[in-house]
């Protein structure tokens, strides 16, 4: 196509971002070019930035600007309680949405040995340590519900346990305003198995 | 939320593309930090080098960052033939579709009298500088079905015969794969009143 050689290197480059393909990386580009320059600018000063300055925290390994992060130096959050996610963006998502005031950690990532991801990637020594150094009472296991989730959920609980902390794992089941007839087999199997008595 | 204020800066710029909403900026800012930094550090670069050497045409007005594009400076192509379009996107668009081997002219927008924008922000006496000058055979409008570029359509049209140029619309109507029964009113209308006699 007889098009600017830079500009087909920018509908190349905006393919790094999650969900953009050729055709909304030229409708991206073709937008900032003749609409939002300062826009792309600031986005490419910004992206610079991140880049060099977020890291991760020394306690939780979530993402960071400074050695500890705002959750872990916060004196109101309940250091007793540790919610176990495997991204970042899952304590964003939990932040967002639940009331939850304990602390977090981090695994970057999900045991998963035949991709040579083991314990120490995990960084689960660091969290060992804080389990049997720190009066934690209880482990919230909140991996998700793969497969290597699933393991990673069973080696933290062990973990948990031989530490003598309690660990727990966030339910799973119908998603609120989900129907039965549309819910998929594994999931209604979960709900199934993982049913309560109801009190009275 | 408690989260880094570089982080949310970051979720806030990547709001200047298209499309992206607050919950898909969060997923591309957590996913380039996470998997892909080199990506993003590129992807910022290329920005800035877009913003700053990509300007227009100087003879079609599209986005180049050399005085002439490739288009208008390529010798193969038929200079008697000029397509008219609202914008630089319209342009790839027509040459990813088409086989078309003429040369553009880029309005960047449309007649909008309410907005102020009128024939000279389009700078259609460029256009009419050329229509006049060189041995133009068919001016092809391009501009959108919407009221402002069937007006703009007109005015071209009108600008084409003034300087003794035939001037042709692109055809509206049913798309293909498209179904009557699906097709919107005004297209449908459209197809109707562009109906065209079968040749035997």
């Amino acid at each position: 196509m007889s098009q600017s050689a830079l500009l087909n290197q920018l509908v190349d480059a905006l393919r790094c971002l999650p969900g953009v393909g050729p055709k909304s990386a030229q409708r991206m580009a073709f937008h900032v070019l003749e609409n939002d320059r300062e826009g792309a600018l600031r986005l490419a000063s910004t992206l610079e930035d991140a880049v060099s300055r977020i890291g991760r925290c020394q306690r939780c390994r979530t993402f960071s600007e400074s050695p500890l992060c705002q959750t872990c130096s916060d004196p109101n959050r309940d250091q007793t309680t540790i919610c176990v996610v495997e991204s970042p963006i899952d304590v964003a998502a939990v932040e967002q949405a639940t009331g939850f005031r304990g602390t977090y950690f981090v695994l970057m990532g999900r045991l998963s040995p035949l991709d040579g991801i083991g314990p120490e990637e995990l960084a689960l020594d660091q969290l060992t340590a804080r389990l049997k150094a720190e009066p934690v009472k209880e482990l919230i296991i909140a991996t998700n519900l793969s497969v290597e989730g699933e393991a990673t959920a069973q080696y933290l609980s062990q973990l948990a346990r031989s530490c003598g902390v309690s660990a727990s794992r966030i339910a799973h089941g119908v998603p609120l305003g989900g129907e039965l007839e549309y819910t998929d087999a594994s999931t209604l199997a979960h709900a199934f198995a993982g049913r309560r008595v109801v009190e009275h």
